[in-house]
């Protein structure tokens, strides 16, 4: 069987970290492993199923010889992705820089597989919060049309990284220990707290986040009309993204119809039984790969309305499970 | 100056003692103050603006000579009203048990002040979730009509009373010291985690308290038309509750118009300079009475619509405050 060799630019990040434990835990078949990082890291080893591996510094010389490049986030694909293309290698780019060109696939595999076909070197990885609400809206769009969308969002402080997690974690044992606070990681403190902004103030006065979450959505479904509005907030939850999503549709969808085309759509796991106060929480999805839906119920605040709560952790099918997957279609589909 | 003899039903818990509180910051014109609750508090004391009470259990004879009684919440009212109505008082209910009977007017001062008017002996407090969203929805209902609302919650603990508040703590430091988690308050682990269930479920898939919200704005701003969908969450924060609430209106309102309409609308105040990260957090605004507006903006999925982010300490004026404020207009209107 043929292997593949695979480089990670941000190994040492959160989402590297995840990128490595997937590659062995489903058995990618990676032959020569590079991890790459800042110039920071060099030098840090880091073992990976019984092997140690050097961390390097990552360098448009870096890409010899290697098949698929995975950058965990951040702007170094803009950097180096271009050296890696020339290489030969195919770029999956975890990183927004991508995501936006109409010559970059967007790609969520249980969504909209067919566009890896088309990559000129470069897949981009979708934004943590966008993967797991288009895998829930792509069975409903199938079956009855999306027209509009409204969502908001209470996403884990891991979205940030290692540091937002060591924030959370710090700060909250600070106040339960009486001890002042500091603030680092995010605008404000997050212990005990909401803050109702992730990423950078665009002219329309959402924030960056919220208008992945309309760019992607339009994108991978391959629906400009699909109108989407996104509150995007931060809340004091380690990881798992959550998601509240009103979804307006052409084609009225019962209750009982969603529930099934959920439960019959890939990565989707309905956890829905509210009389038992059974719902997905955040504090239990962590380290699993589905997404989950749960609260299931008509809107009944329009004609053809359906409200539910998705779940995912998004560190795993946020980031590096998608990523992960990806690669996987790439080498099932002969195209790396 | 009038004196108004005050009972507090429920006096030992959270939005009793806010009761107490706010009372004396508001001066109040209080004479005698008895203090009720359930026979377990019987014998407890309570120290008031420098005089002990005597806490005592609630009886249909607790009401002699009293002209305002306010409940605390749960459901003491259907059982000690009827008889404290009787005795001549009035009646101001935390609760939720009168808030649906035509009979019986749910007022938020600064929305529908004039409905006190008819009261025949109660008057309902709404639930905390929809005070807060009402008192922002008023401006934008008098002047374009609202047509329809999507509301997701992020609700504190104390919105469950003491044991809430109290679970969050002992679990938030039992976790950062390694320790086993206990569940006794609600229905899972709050800490780090979030709860998407609020209250009982109803036969159509919503949990009570999302239904609340709907009833209680219809009926408070007296609208049977307004549609209202609400998804309610509760979240790892101590006090204040928070919403994205997402409002469309007949006739379109600029974010400049609603900008300007919620500067000027009594009980509110607006943060909202999203380029300096400045918005309405519920660590910063606990212990204050007005209702806080942020992250205006058009919501780009629809074609009449405001998106919105309301934060409002939910003890005080979700409850507690609420409740002296219609105190306070009954002595006004010569209604007590």
């Amino acid at each position: 069987m043929r292997k593949y060799n695979v480089a990670i630019v941000g190994a040492t990040g959160a989402v590297g970290q995840e990128l490595l434990k997937i590659l062995a835990e489903r058995s990618f078949p990676y032959g020569r492993l590079s991890l790459l990082a800042s110039e920071r890291s060099e030098g840090k080893t880091i073992t990976f199923q019984g092997r140690e591996h050097q961390v390097r510094a990552t360098t448009t010389d870096s890409f010899e010889g290697v098949d698929i490049v995975l950058f965990a986030g951040g702007s170094a694909a803009v950097e180096f992705a271009p050296a890696a293309v020339k290489a030969g290698a195919v770029v999956i780019d975890n990183g927004s820089s991508f995501r936006y060109d109409d010559a970059v696939p967007l790609v969520v595999p249980e969504v909209n597989p067919e566009d890896v076909r088309w990559h000129q070197g470069i897949i981009a990885n979708p934004n943590c919060s966008t993967i797991q609400m288009v895998v829930a809206l792509k069975p409903l769009h199938d079956a009855a049309r999306i027209k509009r969308v409204v969502v908001s969002t209470y996403q884990a402080v891991s979205g940030a990284g290692l540091p937002g997690l060591h924030e959370l974690e710090r700060q909250a044992a600070d106040i339960t220990a009486g001890r002042a606070v500091k603030v680092e990681a995010f605008q404000h403190q997050i212990a005990f707290n909401l803050i109702p902004q992730i990423d950078k103030l665009q002219d329309n006065l959402y924030y960056r986040e919220e208008m992945k979450m309309v760019w992607e959505t339009q994108k991978m479904l391959h629906d400009p009309h699909i109108r989407v509005c996104a509150t995007c907030v931060r809340v004091p939850v380690f990881r798992s993204h959550s998601e509240s999503v009103n979804v307006e549709t052409e084609r009225k969808l019962s209750v009982e119809e969603t529930r099934e085309l959920l439960r019959n759509a890939p990565g989707v796991k309905v956890i829905d039984d509210p009389a038992a106060s059974e719902y997905p929480m955040p504090f239990y999805t962590c380290d699993t790969d589905d997404v989950y839906v749960g609260r299931i119920r008509e809107d009944i605040s329009c004609d053809n309305g359906i409200a539910m709560w998705v779940v995912a952790d998004q560190i795993r099918k946020g980031a590096a499970t998608n990523a992960i997957q990806i690669a996987e279609l790439l080498v099932k589909e002969g195209l790396v």
